[in-house]
Parts: structure tokens; sequence; C-alpha cells
């Protein structure tokens, strides 16, 4: 029979639940590994995910593990901390328990950081023809429809199809967006090329939408326009200032224009996960919780919210939605609950440290914005390798990446290039039409 | 409008087509590199699989990618090879072509490599509980499975309930069982022992479970006494002798026997692939299409079959169903083809050559049977490492699965330990029965 493990003596000590292992989550508690409270992490996955690469695994280029790391492995030798695999479905405020559909748990400090997902601007039908890129499995099914494009198009007879097939549109010009396009066009024009025997890849075309008038809208002028250089160099074509107004199974529509594509990413909108309705918090449009200058919930001194489900201002601006902003909001948490713990009346509100933002545009290029200055090239691109393998968690994990890059750097190889047969059965339909 | 790829003139070489890129189908072909045919190679995913450490992607050592290599990218130099994405749905013999669905291809020389199934001996129902190992979704099954047994454990709080989920069943003891058995033995006693709260995955229960009256009953009888030693060393129970009687979602019985299990998994009975069927031709139990001396099927001197598809006798013995098998199999095929096509009459019979057969038992154990010799232990497992890493396609993937061998052996750690959404979806139920 199986011996039920010795628990320590149930301690008193506060218990602070964190709702997500993201950025903001996983820094929240690992910030209060020495703090005299009981820390319970809960999350949907096993492991936290480092989703700046995410555009990597969805363009073949990596592994869903590599860029994964198990939570459980994270936070092993931290003793106060526990993990808790379970999908939140609400918190009781008055009972102060975080509700996970039958099952709950009791907390004392609240810190709710479950990110936010892919949002369609009240378009909702768009979803099944333009996947977003949030998680390791629309990564996944992210390159299914890239790899899969190119295997129909050489089956394909009819040059119309083909072309279609041969078209990636990648709507919404952000950082994201700009990494996908620049990845897209080199797996075409450089990894593929030379693959087929009945179709050229080279000749495919990757578009990226955008309905502000420029790419990397919230990065400088000067960045943007080098941006769009390396993009067109890269063969990528750049359309801004162009909303898209449709996008059914055969493609999308700017205006009146039609672009007929069969692969069609979206990168563009966010929704705050239901964290605002679990609070029945004030939001903004995006389903962002507005708090407080110290992240605490309007009237609940105990709850936080922080990374992307927060609506936080600085300067009469929100914060951006980028790991720097949850890592900082964690670690203040972290403390706020200690000097809570301790008694402090005093807190000092948040203030984020702009320690700037960077795209990478395909290989050899990047673009850093720090405040004013800026920095574009070789030399971005260095520091953006740099940057994101310090901030990937472990080692195994930087090695694999590392060495990966220089592989693909050196070959213009992409390792991932699977296609299984679960997978190649969402094409069925499309197989089915070619002669 | 896209331009079609001008074709080389079609020349009129007779066409090779294989169906299936194994290690006996990517054997023939390249094989063929050099010969005045026309060579298609016809496969239902986009990648060849190093089947024989698909057990180390259960157990969540590697990524799937990394035991992966793509078709076309193996054959991209090969002028006179192309690769079809398609799954083979019948062969017409008059007209002599390969049927996919509603397209099909002609060939003059037809090679069938199309591999073997998992088979569950008439009782197809125990498929729902206890998946086998055969293919890169399988493995993702089972390791989901396995990881979220933990889990699953660790929430519970009803002993019998925990203990049923901490009780891994391996059913046969065949090379791949010895591995899997092993492997999960690790799992559960190194690599998760510290990481979690409520339950000690040191007490998991792993059972080797048996029909034959020994493990590896293919391998000598010291070698089967050296393997047991080592899985009983790892903390396997293993059980010979005991032929399963039934399997349910809630374990297996041997004879009268119950064995509360949360996990089983299948690693005996082999199906062969449909080819016999679309063949009509004379088929073992296994299915496997018993071939001629110079494998083609009787009355067919133009289709080959080959690997685990072919049943073919040495000896008065059937070989096995192993990659060297299926090579050198697919050299020959090749050889045969060219002489057959230089209109050469005499064929001389397919002879294997026994190169040995290999299984490894955890960390630092393995067991080599060549012909009367037989190794154990460290250098045996050392032969185990150099050899698969020899025989894995593609620098990358060389160079990857080193490194996390390296990695995996001095940590105990395992860097795949993914859950994803989607995969915890599939333990709904029984989430919902914890309290």
């Amino acid at each position: 029979m199986y011996r039920q493990k010795q628990l320590p003596e149930s301690i008193k000590q506060p218990r602070v639940v964190i709702i997500g292992a993201g950025f903001g989550g996983l820094q929240a508690a690992r910030a209060l590994h020495k703090a005299p409270v009981r820390v319970t992490v809960i999350d949907r996955t096993n492991h936290h995910l480092f989703q700046p690469l995410l555009y990597q695994v969805a363009t073949a280029a990596l592994s869903p593990a590599d860029i994964s790391a198990p939570i459980r492995h994270i936070l092993r030798k931290q003793r106060n901390a526990e993990v808790v695999l379970a999908e939140v479905t609400g918190v009781d405020l008055q009972r102060r328990r975080v509700v996970m559909g039958h099952r709950s748990l009791p907390y004392d400090y609240l810190v709710i950081a479950t990110g936010a997902s892919v949002h369609y601007f009240g378009h909702s039908e768009w979803q099944a023809y333009a996947p977003g890129l949030k998680s390791l499995e629309q990564a996944r099914a992210i390159r299914q429809k890239i790899l899969s494009a190119f295997e129909l198009a050489e089956m394909e007879r009819d040059p119309q199809r083909i072309e279609a097939l041969l078209t990636f549109v990648v709507i919404g010009a952000g950082p994201t967006g700009v990494e996908m396009a620049g990845a897209i066009a080199e797996v075409a024009h450089k990894t593929l090329a030379t693959e087929f025997r009945h179709i050229d890849p080279r000749q495919a075309h990757i578009l990226l939408v955008e309905a502000a008038p420029r790419v990397l809208s919230t990065y400088s002028e000067r960045l943007s326009r080098k941006a769009e250089q390396s993009l067109t160099r890269l063969g990528v074509e750049v359309l801004t200032g162009q909303p898209v107004t449709n996008i059914d199974d055969e493609g999308i529509y700017t205006g009146e224009k039609r672009i007929a594509a069969s692969t069609v990413l979206w990168t563009t909108g966010v929704q705050a996960s239901p964290a605002g309705k679990w609070l029945e918090a004030p939001m903004d449009r995006a389903g962002r919780v507005k708090v407080m200058p110290d992240l605490t919930v309007p009237e609940q001194p105990a709850v936080f919210v922080i990374g992307d489900t927060a609506l936080c201002e600085q300067d009469g601006k929100p914060l951006p939605g980028i790991a720097p902003v949850a890592m900082q909001q964690g670690l203040y948490v972290a403390a706020t609950i200690m000097r809570k713990v301790r008694g402090e009346q005093e807190i000092p509100p948040f203030h984020y440290r702009d320690k700037g933002s960077m795209a990478t545009i395909g290989r050899s290029h990047a673009v850093v914005q720090l405040g004013p200055l800026s920095l574009t090239g070789f030399v971005a691109w260095l520091a953006w390798l740099m940057i994101h393998l310090l901030y990937l968690i472990g080692f195994r994990n930087r090695l694999l990446v590392m060495l990966q890059w220089v592989w693909c750097y050196l070959t213009f190889q992409r390792g991932a290039r699977l296609l299984t047969l679960t997978e190649l059965e969402t094409r069925k339909p499309e197989l089915e039409k070619i002669a």
C-alpha cells in the first residue's frame, strides 16, 4: 500500500497563491524563496514557456521542449513552494479562495499572472483561418500550416492554387509579426529552396500586413524604417496602412483588395486572460485589469495583477505587454508581500525601469530600442541573441538553443521540420481537391 | 502568376516507386542514386523516424524532432529522386500503379517498405488502455500518460488511487519493453524524485510483464539473466511467464491476478502494414508477406517487400523485425533492381548477415548479442550508444542527441517533460474524480 508522505507540520505562515508561471508569476515565486510564506504556483500546463522564442518553434527552428522548462523542476529546491497543475476557473474574493473547477485553494495573498490570449477584434470566426501564436499548441499548428502548404503546392497542378499555397500572409507588424515574416522568408528562400521537384519555394510570397502606417510602430521611426528595409531585403512584401477587413479560408481582404493565401497568421490583437471577470474589477477594452500604483486590484489590497493581465499606466501611457515588465512586476509584488507580512504600512508604488525592447528580423538583423537610444544591424542582432539566451531557463535549453542557432546560421537548415500523421489529417479537405 | 518549374525532359528511365521511408525504404532509395532509374519515395509523414530511440521520446529524454529527419532534405541532392507525401491506399498490380486515394502513380519496380503497427492479438479494445509505441504521436501520448500520472497522484488524496496512479505496467519484455521499463524507473526514482510535495515518486511501481519464461527471449539465456538482474537493480519488478488476460481502464489481469495501474503500455505484438492485402499475397498470421528468396512477391517479379512488412525466412527461421534486416534488404533490392535494369538474368538470393542485436537497460547497462558472442554491462552500453548515434541521420540530430544523453547522464534530468493543455484535456475525467 502506498505510504502517504509525511508533510512538515503545518505552520501558520501566510499563503501566497500565484496563478500562472509565466515571466511574472515565476519571478514572484522565486523572489519569495526566503520569505516566511507558503507559496503555491498554479498553472494549467506543467512548464514555463519562453514565449519570445515561440515563433522559432512555429517556423521549425526549435523544438517545443527547447523553450520550455518544467515548473516543478525550476522550484524543486524552493522548500516553501508547491506547484499545482490545474486550470483556474474563478476567484472567490469573499472566502479568499482560488477556484479550480470543483476544487479550491485558500490564499492570504493572491498574484494573478495569467497572461493574455489572441484577440480577433470581434471577429472570432477569423480564428479558424488565421491562428495566433500564444501557446506551444498554436506554434505546432502554425508549423504544420507552413510546412504542409509547400507539400500541397508540390502536388498541385493548378498554377492559381499553387500561387495561393505559396502565399503567406502575416497580419500585424509588431515584433512577433516581423520575426515570423522574416523566418518564413528564410524557410522558403533558403531552407526549402532545393528540396522540391515541381515547385520552386523561392517563388513564395511572404506578405506582412499592418493597419498602422509603419512596422514596429512602438519603436522610433528610424528603427521602423530600418526594419522595413531589412524585411524587404529578405523578400518580405510589407503592406502598411492596410487594415484587414475580412479573412476566409481562401485568403484575406484589405479594403477591396483580395489576397489569395492558404496560410494566414495572426500576430496582432491581444486579449487579457479572464482574470478581470473573476475579480469583477474595472478593465480596459483588451480585458486588462486596471491596477493601483502598488499593482493591487482596487479595494482588494491582497490581490495583485501583473504582466499582460494588468493595465498599468506610467507617465500617462500603459506599460507594454513584454517580459521585462512582467518580471519587474513579479519582483515588486514579492517585495511588497514581504513588506506587508512584516507589517509595514508604507508601500512604495511600482515603477518600471525601461531596459529597452528588441525585435529580430531574419538572420544577422535586429532592432533594439533603449529609451532614446537605438541600435540596428548585426550588433543589435548579437545583443538580441545574448539577451534571449540569458533569460532562457536552464542550462540544457540554453545549450541546445545556442547550438541549433549556430547550426541554423551556418546551414540555413531548420531542425524541427515535422509533419505528423494527425497534423496532415487537418489538410485532408485540400488534399482531396488535388487532381 | 506562379511560374511552373521547368521539368527536365522526361526521359524514358524505369520508374522505381518506394513506399515508406523507414530504414529499408530510405536505404533502397539512396542506393539507387547513380542508377539509371527515376525514384519516387512515398511516405505518409514528411520525415524518416529513427524508431530505436522512440522510447526516449516517450520517456521525455528527447524531442520528436531529434530522432526525425525530413525525407526531402535527406534526398535533396539525389537528382533522380522525388518525394511524395501521401498515404498509399492500395496497389493496382494489373495497371502497375500505386493508389493514393483518388490519385495514383505508375511504377516499373515497386518496393514496399511500409513497416508494421501495433497488434493486440484480437483484443483491439485494449488499444484504448495500453498504447503501443510505433509513431511519434504514440510516443507523445505515452509521455503524456507517464507525466500526468505523477501529476494526478500529487493531487489525489485516496491512497489506493495514488497507488494505482504510481503503478506503471509495461507489457512485453522484448528490447522496447525492457528499455521502456528501465527508462520509466529512472524517471520515477531519479528525475522526479524531489519535485513533488505530497507524493514520493520513488515509491512508484514499475512492472514488466512477459508471457514468455524470460525477458529478451530472442537473446541467449545468459543475456536474459543479466538483463533481468539489471532491471531488478533499477527497481523494475519483472513478471515472466505471465500472459496478460485482460486490460481495462483500471489496470490489467494476468490470469486471476489483478494489477491496478493507471499507466499500461503495450510493447508486444506487431502487425505488418496492410501491404499483403493490397497485393493479395500469401501472408503469415502477423500479416507479413511471404517473399521469395529475392524478396519479390510470388508471381510479381517487379514487386519487392522488405523490412517489417516481409516474412523472410533464413535457415528455417524468420528474420527479426529490426533495422539492420530492413537496411540490408533495402540495399539488396536496390542492387537487384539495377541488375534487372541492366538485363541480367541471374539474381542471387538475399542473405542477411547478422551484425548482432542490442538492447539498453537504463543508464550504463546494455546487452549485445552477436551470434554466439555476447556482451553486457558498461562496454555493451557504450557500444549501444555509439551504434545508435552512428545510424541516426544528420549531424544536427547526432549532436543534439549526444549532448542530451551526456546531460541526462550527468544530471538525471530529462529535457522534454512537456504537458500541454490539449494533452491534459485527455485526463479530464480522472481530474474530475479527484476530491
